[in-house]
This record gives C-alpha cells, structure tokens and sequence, in this order.
C-alpha cells in the first residue's frame, strides 16, 4: 500500500482551494463588521514587489486547476484574470472547486512517471508526474494560499491556523 | 506503483527545510550589506498577534523533526527554543537536516494506517498515517516556511520564489 496520485493531489487541492474560500468569506464579514470597503483587502499586498491578495487567489485557482489537469494529460483550461472584487474571488475559487470535482482516481493514479512540461515565460521545465507533483504543484499552491493568509492577518482579520488547515 | 510515505515525507522536509536555512543565509547577508543588525529580523512578525521569525523557524523544525519521528513510530525528539540569533537558527536548521537525514524508506514506509496521536494544548487529535501526513505534517511546514519567507520579504529582503521551491 501507498499513496496514489490522485490521493495525494485532488483532496490535497480541494481542501486548500476550500479554505482559502472561507478565509475570503470571513475577510468579507470583517471587514463588512469594521465598516470599510473590502476591496481595499484584495489590493493589498506584504510588499511592494509581490503579487496583491487578488493575484495570490488567481494564481492558487490556477495552480490547482493546471495541476490536475496536467497530472490527468487533460488540456489545462486558461480563465482570465478579471476578478477586482472580494465576491468575483470567491466565485473563482467556487468554479475552481467545480472544475477539482470533475476528476476521478482513475484519470490521475499511474501519472507517476507521465511526463510534465510547464511552460514559464523563461523556459520549459520538464519533470516526471512525481517530481511534478511534490516539487512544484504543492509547495506552489501551498505558498500562493499561506501568502493569501498573511496578507489578511498583516490587515488584521481575524484568522487562525485552523482555517488555514481546516477540515483535517 | 504510487509515493511511499518516505517520498512523500523525507525528501519534502529536507528541501523546505534547506530552502528555509538558504533563505536565511541570504537574510544575513542582506542585513550586512544594508548595515543593520541581522537580529531584529529575528523578531519580525506579520501582525502583532502572530509568531516572529524566531518560533516560525522552530516551529518549522519542529514540525518536520516531530513528523519523521512520529510516522517512523519514534520518540519525539524534544529540543529547547533558545535561538535568539540569526546564526542560531541556522544552526537549529542544520541540526534539523541531520535530524531528516537519519531515517531510512524502510522505517516510515507502510506507516499510512499506523496510528498516529499529536498533543496540542486543547485535546488529542488521533490520524492514520496518511491523514497526519496530508492533513497536518506537510500543510503545517509549508505554513511555517512561506510566513517566514514572507515576514523576510515584507522586511525588504531580496527573495524569490525559486528561492522557496529551491532544488526542484
């Protein structure tokens, strides 16, 4: 026994892209409670030279969805990046949940040594579905939702690891 | 075939650990080339009520030494939280890295359903192997290594995201 591909990546994404969502939700309410604007949270960013709160959500949706497509040899869908609210956020991680939830085990599992070409805009990198998975997919994901975290609790909603971890 | 618990435990710790260890190395070195001491990024937060880098570091370590430890149905090795330098922590990292590298595949493979109890302050929480792994070690080290880099980069360090991914 061990883990399979699938395991490790559809639930993996499905919970992180959930959470992500309630934090979103919760951002909204509290920033609703102290009576300012809650856009003003999906500009804001830890520093000059990183991405806003709003490219962070838009780049763990893709991360997911890209993801699981390629570990499937699906085509990886592109969606534009039109969101500048709160509320299109929370829709994008909705249909990004939507679209986690249309692949089974059986599309994914064997994808261990399928191989994997993502494009950046310097090079193609290459690797097995392993390598793939564990050295960019998750840390990827994980980094874009741990950032969206703490750009909320540097503007002081008021989160806690559980809704980072949830569902465990 | 699929991951073992090994593959999708070890080689994850040791190169965010790694990373973590680079990153403040570069962290050092930024101080020294800007003139101000390196120990007061020790003591950065992102927001009052969070960690500063000193216990995300520790925590870090902890989480990855504790997650070897308990799928490999060891002792939790307990190591006090005295750094209070930026050479410190480094050092702790290194310790860690010793720590990782001293478990072989045939220790922690097969640990999927092995019973797995973590202590926190409020209760016991009770996984199987791959539950503890998916749901808590992995999620919680890349909770700890992204808010440090991100605490770094708020305070102007120059980091990127291949400085975090690192050795894929």
């Amino acid at each position: 026994m061990a883990i399979s591909m699938y395991e490790a990546s559809a639930p993996v994404f499905t919970r992180m892209i959930g959470n992500l969502r309630n934090m979103l939700v919760k951002a909204d309410a509290h920033a609703k409670a102290r009576g300012y604007e809650v856009d003003v949270l999906v500009e804001s960013r830890l520093a000059p030279d990183m991405f806003p709160l709003r490219r962070q959500v838009q780049i763990a949706s893709d991360a997911a969805k890209g993801s699981m497509a390629r570990l499937a040899g699906r085509d990886v869908p592109s969606w534009d990046d039109t969101e500048t609210t709160m509320a299109q956020l929370i829709e994008r991680l909705d249909k990004t949940l939507e679209y986690l939830a249309g692949f089974s085990p059986d599309q994914v599992d064997g994808s261990e040594e399928r191989q994997v070409v993502v494009k950046t805009r310097m090079r193609e990198l290459r690797f097995t579905g392993l390598q793939y998975l564990q050295g960019f997919a998750v840390p990827n994901l994980y980094f874009h939702v741990v950032t969206s975290y703490n750009i909320l609790r540097h503007n002081g909603v008021e989160l806690g690891k559980m809704d980072f971890l949830g569902g465990t």
